[in-house]
């Protein structure tokens, strides 16, 4: 197997570009998913997936769902005692406006130069197709290198991860005997520590994503006819969401802390010990205060404290110039991340109730529940963690660091909930690769790394 | 003169209807001042009011501004000693977004059926296309019974009322001389008190129109990955403008209400004698509880009291479905409504410094000053106002009411200002006209009985 190893990666090596000509091909489909108008680019980029999967030796499949389809791909060269893992990642990408913020196209991937030499520069260039091709890639060399892989390997990849994964709690439902075969999950879209220490994420926060909608006269008004007399649908709203939280930084949902405990004080000293150096996270993107709760440190407000973001609001007049009109409605996009011990359903109803309480005399306040998943905590006595460990500790020559993700990946729980797999989260991202934002990169060097850490795992995992 | 009045409202009269076709020509053409993409069809609007004006007689000019171009025009056939005035109105219209509430294209006029008979529904039938064509149809009944007018008449038109009339005070300077000859203008942009009860409008507010950006971190950030330690510009902001008034509608302001007077117990008590009924204006719009200053009564909170209302909102992801994004911007455009002793620079100077002290730590705030205009006050004691109201009671059989407007029209202070011109605000819509709003109408029988009293008001300042 040292043997098999060393071979299948020196040919990684020899494939870069090769590997990277086809990551860009993935990246040119603007695989929207939240965008209907994009539905058939989303189509494009599963059949594509499945056919780079079926020239190493995979059988892959489309399945269809209400949304957009799911890919699934087996593996079972290594036969049926050889141990089993399905790896899961996602074909959709983030809308890319504003678009006038992007430097380049964000569906025309280019190598740009940066401090830690070549990175790629697109949409979706490591939330998720990079972090995508890493597997791919290293099913590739080993394939092309052994002529078979040595686990037997199950490929789940969705399109809706973007928006919310309406499909993937019904799919895998549906599928749950193909799909609960596998011994382990390994999940693809995380990030490391820095870009020379890799990183196992063990945490993730949970989400509950609304819309609110809030209406007031029953039409558009005049605002020197009606100011000072008529509510105002923006005022009021501004009003409600302008005390979402307190001075203190204290989230003021009726119960929204009910249940959250503090960390174990091991955990917390753990973090303490990263030397986390959160004025240079923040000057990265401008910023030199942090918010959140007062007196928390960072990594426990970033990881283990749940937040509440307004992530878009509209309402009333907003092209050039001016208009003096009380509009009849205001919208805003809210959504809070979740920590262990906080439900998603109840964290919904609640912000209802904040602000039912909180609206004035005449306004309808109305919350939608767009999506929503419970924070996740993956056991750190997980067998496999270790091969993931020693694989990491092999490539980088250090080992990785347990962290924690503000973000969420409710697949995770999904898969833990509906077909008993444990996950192993080990990503390559960076923290300022822009993901969601205009510019998203990925650093050649952790892609290349990160190629090298999967072909490593699948061997560390045939090892068990 | 009491014959040719007698024979000119007889003419009016029986060519109601193609009166009433040339107004509908004028509001299909889409004269949106605020917005660029129409800056041809403010010029058509121009060139057609321009024609109409010569088929009665006068010699009309359109002249060019840096903006949307001024109709000037003059009838000079009453003779050097007759008494001069200057009708003013305009031709540009507001946006008709939000386009799907419509039930009738904006700008294909129809006639419909309501509750005081026959009614024009198209953008600008009232404001202010309908109530410019009542003088215009006046000017024609005089021109086509008696082959002159009255009176000296100026007409002068401006397209930029709708976004601020940023030409109007250096076109007045510009052209002080020609424009300042009239004895008074008549204002042509107000309303009526009700359906049967004409008004004259002797107090208009004033206005600060501001735009807000607020900028936080340099780029748009992962919610995930970002929150609890970015500041979100958008909960930023809803904090800052949650907070424009305090539990009692008092506007938080440093000094906002430096100056502002109490009004004199008489003027009080003459609105209390009108028996307003603020539940039915309410109720009309889907509203039963006043917002604004408590305890004030219902119309010195909406003609004597300023106001604060967010007019638009926007900022993060406003499309379908969800993006966890913490935006890099968020924006809103809010207006102040002003009244005597306010002066427009100042509260915008105030609105930035309120922001300022609001602000979070890393946000910057800059507010923009998109136009302003001091309140007004015509005097009582106006000649000409008597003219006025002789017009108006002979034609509807009661005096009118003297009102005043929650509105702005700056013209009437510039026109003071500059031209040392009072105004008569003589006007026919009514409080449920939808100006600036979905289906905006206006009432036939107001714009008949407003076109006979302009006639009859030619026919009264020729008397004096």
């Amino acid at each position: 197997m040292a043997a098999d190893l060393d071979a299948v990666l020196a040919r990684a090596d020899a494939q870069l570009d090769a590997s990277l000509g086809r990551l860009f091909d993935f990246l040119r489909i603007p695989s929207i998913s939240t965008d209907p108008a994009y539905q058939n680019e989303c189509e494009r980029a599963a059949q594509w997936a499945a056919a780079r999967l079926e020239e190493c030796g995979f059988k892959a499949e489309i399945r269809p769902t209400t949304g957009h389809p799911m890919v699934v791909a087996h593996h079972d060269g290594a036969g049926p005692d050889a141990p089993h893992v399905l790896y899961y990642g996602h074909y959709d990408v983030q809308p890319p406006d504003p678009l006038d913020l992007w430097q380049t196209g964000p569906f025309d991937p280019v190598l740009v130069d940066g401090p830690h030499g070549k990175r790629i520069v697109a949409r979706g260039a490591v939330d998720d197709k990079g972090q995508v091709m890493m597997f791919f890639e290293a099913f590739r060399a080993w394939h092309e290198a052994t002529g078979n892989l040595p686990c037997r390997v199950t490929v789940f990849l969705e399109g809706e991860e973007e928006c919310g994964s309406p499909s993937l709690l019904p799919f895998l439902e549906a599928n749950k005997d193909e799909l609960s075969k596998p011994d382990v999950a390994v999940v693809c879209d995380t990030g490391m520590w820095d870009v020379n220490t890799p990183a196992i994420t063990t945490m993730l926060r949970g989400m509950a994503y609304t819309e609110v909608k809030l209406t007031g006269p029953s039409r558009d008004l005049h605002s020197g006819l009606y100011g000072g007399s008529a509510l105002n649908p923006i005022n009021a709203l501004t009003r409600i969401l302008g005390g979402l939280t307190d001075e203190q930084g204290r989230i003021q949902l009726p119960g929204f802390y009910d249940g959250v405990e503090e960390r174990p004080m091991e955990q917390k000293a753990a973090w303490d010990a990263l030397g986390f150096d959160e004025a240079a996270f923040l000057a990265d993107v401008g910023l030199s205060h942090p918010v959140g709760e007062a007196q928390r440190p960072a990594l426990e407000r970033l990881w283990a404290r749940p937040t509440a973001d307004v992530n878009g609001i509209w309402g009333g007049y907003t092209g050039p110039g001016s208009k003096t009109v009380i509009p009849s409605e205001a919208f805003a996009k809210v959504s809070f991340r979740l920590v262990k011990g906080q439900d998603h359903k109840q964290i919904v109803k609640a912000f209802q109730q904040f602000c039912d309480e909180r609206a004035p005399a005449d306004a309808k306040v109305e919350v939608m529940d767009l999506h929503g998943a419970p924070a996740m905590e993956v056991p750190l006595d997980l067998p496999q963690l270790d091969a993931a460990r020693k694989a990491l500790a092999d490539e980088f020559g250090k080992p990785a660091v347990m962290v924690g993700s503000g973000g969420s990946v409710p697949v995770v729980e999904q898969m833990k909930r509906v077909l008993g797999l444990d996950s192993i989260l080990m990503g390559f991202g960076l923290a300022d690769d822009q993901i969601h934002s205009p510019n998203e990169k990925f650093e050649q060097v952790c892609y290349h790394r990160g190629l090298r850490s999967n072909a490593r795992l699948l061997a560390a995992l045939a090892e068990k």
